[in-house]
């Protein structure tokens, strides 16, 4: 077969570390071909959130289903279904399930860094 | 403003040129940041498709909603809301709407070609 395709229920889901009530399903990876960054989906039950963290490499998300809490530095954005969110290297960010179901997202990332890493 | 955050109506639709029935919104640019790769969606309507062409860089794709048909060189595939698609780099590919409402689609890409360019 050439590429793939894939329903993203037919990947495994695995809880995120360092997170709570968090899962994740890569549903494009290296292994896949991808060479330039990868796919995933996380879903986030409610109640569920990932603490604030940050890395020198950017994410590029598209929420599906819920409604979430993203912080962005000192900024807090409510996002829902529709919405695209850009989160730059080196950005503290976080994310918080804040409806009553599950909060869906697409979260793509580089596979390599992209800017200088920061004091951690 | 830290990074973007955008509802994917809040983006004005363009046609997709050499294409049917086929609108563009280039959802995160390299003018709101992006250094790796881009996020677009696509909206092809009832009857409407991309014909087959190829580039040196690869697409992951996520279906949101409607039904389609990707091929990929030699191979059809149809598609529908939660599958992921993986196009390698210099494989031909066309979409092809083939459902009654319209389908609608993510599809993200690198900045910069990713692969050697085949012969034209």
């Amino acid at each position: 077969m050439v590429g793939k395709i894939i329903h993203y229920t037919q990947v495994p889901r695995v809880p995120v570390t360092n997170a709570h009530k968090t899962w994740i399903r890569v549903l494009i990876s290296k292994d896949d071909g991808a060479i330039t960054y990868i796919m995933r989906i996380f879903e986030i039950e409610p109640e569920g959130y990932i603490p604030r963290h940050k890395h020198p490499w950017e994410h590029e998300i598209f929420v599906l289903e819920g409604e979430g809490l993203i912080t962005m530095d000192e900024e807090e954005h409510m996002v829902r279904a529709g919405m695209a969110v850009f989160i730059p290297p080196n950005v503290l960010h976080s994310y918080r399930n804040v409806g009553d179901g599950v909060w869906k997202f697409i979260c793509t990332i580089p596979l390599f860094p992209t800017a200088p890493e920061e004091g951690k």
